[in-house]
């Protein structure tokens, strides 16, 4: 009788913690999305059902109906997780799910993972922080910008690493805002496509240059002088996690 | 002849990754410093050394120091481990050690950790993003406030959630700042106290009170509408990883 929110990390289960693929080992049920890696797949015990939640353009499952399934099953199994990409409280809308259980009496319990708005720039060997570089970071997501929900020109912070996610889409309008805010149009920024599986990929380049370069999904936007770093990984060529 | 760079989480070994457990299972040297939870340094092979590099108060391993041990190991191991709690780009100065490494010719793989930042936050009940709530967060420090570095009134954003750490010597002067900088004092904070271990102790508070707060280290401090939110964990009743 009790639903995890269960983070997935960025998307090989290196990353995955201890905690996630314990309960991945032993749930009933295990909801997923489309940002959820095969290597986590793979961790689900044989015997489990798997119900893929994705929410692809065009697709069926709003945030509602999942609300709802959560709390059908949360009612019918003892263990049931929610696999979400990254980190379920950062852009994951597990406060929401979280919230529509225990409005019905059903235990959640929400499971950390290595968010995607942090280890995407690491594993592109940028450090969202460095001394005397950059003294702190923002993360926002650029999907809302038609609505203008984000205003981007607050954030124009050059000591304040910005990382943007769901901001290919918008990136020209995004970049203007910033530059608008006062970030110079040679600030550096990295651009990391697919990050920590085997097709990804970096591009650098600077904020004036954003909007005209070919980027895509799923990726995530580096703005800051730490964006010019390369503490270059060799994760790429490591053992898998069980060799 | 690898010198890993490991993130090893907000505290218990729940939050560890399958690659942080893979390589501390293998390593010949491991260094750790005063963050890292027991229970993590459980999980190291028997047969390892284990270095604390602990940069305690008065200690005596500057960073400096700590960069040329890496370097000295690095050339005489196969797999040297460098723990850190949270993430190691996150105000962990694993740049710096990276760039040592790479300076003198050294392999180095820097492994993404759950970040305290995000996590101490989740485990009080948090969600740091938050639909029609909070866009965005910003994890800075507060420590050096003195040198004033992080100007804190360019931080007051209702919209976004603030994230700070090492903010408890100087938190009455952040709480100015943010306050001179627009944020209303009844701007819900929430400071979490041991995140993640046994002893981990979550006070809500406002912007105003703040000051007045009795606080012990290490703790986090949350600003923004989302820390009156608790979607309230169990997992201080959760099992052990390995049950």
């Amino acid at each position: 009788m009790t639903v995890y929110l269960v983070g997935a990390g960025p998307g090989s289960a290196d990353h995955l913690t201890l905690r996630a693929a314990h309960l991945l080992s032993k749930a009933e049920v295990v909801l997923y999305d489309r940002l959820v890696d095969p290597s986590v797949l793979a961790l689900i015990h044989k015997e489990a059902e798997l119900i893929d939640v994705g929410k692809r353009p065009g697709g069926s499952h709003t945030q509602a109906l999942i609300n709802d399934l959560l709390v059908s099953l949360g009612r019918r199994h003892e263990s049931v997780v929610r696999l979400k990409g990254g980190d379920p409280f950062v852009f994951g809308r597990g406060g929401e799910e979280c919230e529509a259980l225990q409005e019905q009496g059903i235990d959640c319990e929400v499971v950390p993972g290595v968010s995607s708005a942090l280890s995407a720039p690491l594993l592109a060997g940028v450090p969202v922080t460095h001394r005397g570089i950059s003294h702190g970071v923002t993360v926002v997501t650029g999907h809302a910008m038609a609505g203008a929900r984000v205003d981007f020109r607050k954030l124009a912070n050059p000591e304040i690493t910005l990382v943007i996610l769901m901001g290919v889409e918008h990136r020209g309008l995004i970049a203007e805002e910033l530059q608008a805010g006062g970030l110079d149009p040679q600030t550096p920024v990295a651009v990391i496509e697919r990050a920590s599986t085997t097709a990804q990929r970096v591009i650098r380049a600077t904020l004036g240059d954003l909007d005209g370069l070919e980027i895509s999904n799923p990726a995530s936007i580096v703005v800051g002088p730490v964006a010019a770093l390369n503490y270059s990984q060799i994760a790429s060529l490591a053992p898998a996690v069980n060799s």
